[in-house]
């Protein structure tokens, strides 16, 4: 078994045997298959594609690159959601105490930031104390008392992919559907929960720029997840526009209190209601009642049990930037569109996200919408406030904004999508 | 400028721009792009092609990451032959001191052996005492007082397209009609030479399996290299079978002088005539006469003064394997096909060629062809001697050989293919 003769056989566009898929994870592993060769196969996999087959065992062999955890010992069902990134995607901030309050344990292993698109990480730490590094044993303690917890994936968890999703990082090879989903996949089965929803971004803001690609991408992990014995559905959900009223780390933490607070923008409430209901669905546990545990402040009760387990105080003011620069709308009528991407690169700009890994990110920085596409505007009204540290940035994020939004003449018909597009199990 | 981006454009079918080409081969040369990029650039390119005018970009920044040469000194015209290389293709050796005792400069910069195809330095190297690597100073007085030197390339031409070339042979990149096209006239159109013969194999033993691809590779060189002021022509020329009679160096060595000597197999003289008129048709001297030069012994007079200036002995008899083992036709009748990638596996295994470019090469291994397609065979009679010094290796080596050939019942026609297919200018 030799690298050269693996990725000859991908870029000759045949199917990688059990053995090859195996042999040539681990022994990338091990730093045996050098990055130059490991990258020269993930452009032969982004171009010349991968089955079904091929796609599950190579799942499998980044599973077994690391360790799996094991929910067992949990009185409670566990239920995971994951989503594919997009621009003021908050949810699993106010989901994962909500789903937490009806009933289910929601071990969440989350991510940071990459690109335009924020990681609940990063949010998260926007809270004065809180941490999001801690040991299994750590986790499994917040987990079994609060119900809920939401922190950074443990370096034993799939180290294959860990090495491979940095390498695709810098050579141009994020966009290869099989490796997306085994990326997301080989960490949530090892994670070992028993339940996933996963929620697929489609949209400019999205990775998924088209319906077809969210839907390939959807279809090809459920059937992974499912084949492991874990049962998921995925959403497919709109990302042509920002989600909510924020794109920021502290700014989209104040919005998850809100909607926690039984308040918040619709799309945000209606979003975590639909994946609250589809993760408590497959949990087993039809009879709860999400939207009870809104209005109730009891899913309020679990985030604030949950974010002082991890050392954050959830009664100090959140971090705010020191300067502000406000878009007023430049004619009046009906705002039509308003762009996820050029809003999430804005955002990115003006400090919320980072350009290499090792960057820090400004807690306060961010965008505030004060209109949603269907909204009737008025020329000179705020439309956009832009947050930031460093005020040099404003010209910069400016010019990510031209084209951000259309207004048409008051009157215009404007039908809304709706937040979920379609629904994959 | 980015790594990244340049990738991005070729994996997603884009055209590069020349700044984007000028761009990442000095930034891979510097060290500024990693191997795993370019190795995923490399890939992309192989998949998705470029067309002539990036090629034409992409060959002049290898160009220009490092010296070129000049012969304007010389009193006699440049002219130089190229072979993508193949089984008991030895024509360098007795062509060069031809075509420089028929009034031109023959400066052939060479390679070692490639897999089953050998290297003109490795056969050379057999000869006691012989000297692969000169200084330009030596270079340029060899050819100087002899007309013809044949040595290896110095670092200093085209290092991109050296770092390049070997990050491609492990990445599974090697052949990239674009790569392949763009590494060999970079480096003759920076070694100076003011004519270029190239001599494109194809079939089984070649890199080119098909004529198409042949062709392809040839007119793309073809191209490149006129668009250089090179004149550059090619033949198409086949290699389903092996040249001459031997594989191995001092075996080809031993044959070479044999043709020099007027005498030697058809084929391979058949190849060094039609090649030595083109090259000498190209350099402007048309009325020379490479069948007289060979017949009167003055090819023959140039070959022992170019050996001598490198340091060879030309009288010293040449090494020969300690170990022998004859293959028996096993049935009679008439030879219908002798494999040339089979053979070259054969006499690689047996110690002609490396499995890394570190390994030495043994001068005495090989195998030497009794019979020809179109000879007629009887049962019993040696068909190949296989000659090694380490004779563990024979039947590794015969492992290589059961196809081999074919022997039809005595009588079958026969049509030879013949050795020059077609001419490209």
């Amino acid at each position: 078994m030799d690298a050269i003769s693996v990725i000859r056989t991908k870029r000759d566009r045949g199917e990688l045997t059990p053995e090859q898929i195996d042999w040539v994870i681990d022994a990338y592993t091990r730093g045996e298959v050098a990055d130059e060769q490991m990258s020269a196969l993930a452009m032969a996999i982004l171009l010349n594609g991968m089955n079904r087959t091929e796609i599950a065992r190579w799942t499998a062999a980044m599973i077994a690159s690391g360790e799996r955890m094991d929910f067992a010992a949990l009185s409670r069902p566990t239920t995971d959601k994951h989503s594919t990134g997009g621009v003021g995607d908050k949810i699993t901030l106010p989901l994962a105490p909500l789903v937490a309050a009806c009933g289910a344990a929601v071990p969440q292993l989350s991510g940071r930031g990459l690109g335009h698109t924020g990681g609940t990480l990063d949010k998260l730490e926007s809270i004065p104390g809180w941490r999001a590094h801690l040991s299994n044993e750590e986790m499994l303690h917040v987990l079994d008392t609060t119900g809920a917890v939401i922190c950074a994936a443990g370096d034993g968890l799939a180290p294959a992919d860990k090495k491979l999703y940095a390498l695709r990082d810098v050579t141009g090879t994020v966009e290869a559907i099989p490796l997306i989903a085994s990326s997301i996949m080989s960490k949530k089965i090892a994670e070992g929960t028993g339940a996933l929803v996963l929620d697929v971004k489609v949209g400019s803001g999205a990775f998924m720029k088209t319906i077809e690609d969210a839907r390939e991408l959807a279809s090809t992990m459920v059937a992974l997840g499912t084949d492991s014995g874990v049962r998921t559905v995925a959403l497919l959900t709109d990302m042509a526009t920002p989600l909510g009223l924020t794109a920021g780390n502290a700014l989209e933490v104040r919005e998850s209190v809100e909607v926690l607070a039984g308040g918040g923008p619709k799309d945000v409430v209606d979003l975590t209601l639909a994946l609250a209901r589809e993760m408590l669905d497959a949990a087993g546990l039809k009879d709860a009642d999400p939207e009870k545990a809104l209005a109730d402040g009891s899913a309020m009760d679990v985030w604030r049990r949950m974010i002082s387990a991890q050392g954050g105080d959830v009664d100090a003011p959140l971090p705010v930037a020191r300067e502000q620069h406000v878009v007023m709308a430049p004619s009046t009528g009906v705002l039509t569109r308003l762009d996820a991407y050029d809003i999430g690169v804005a955002a990115w700009r003006l400090g919320a996200g980072r350009a290499r890994k090792e960057d820090p990110v400004q807690a306060g920085a961010g965008v505030e919408l004060h209109a949603k596409p269907g909204d009737t505007v008025t020329a000179g009204q705020p439309l956009l406030t832009l947050h930031t540290d460093t005020p040099e940035k404003f010209d910069y994020a400016l010019g990510a904004l031209p084209d951000a939004y259309d207004i048409a003449q008051a009157g215009t018909a404007f039908t809304a999508t709706p937040v979920v597009r379609e629904r994959i199990a």
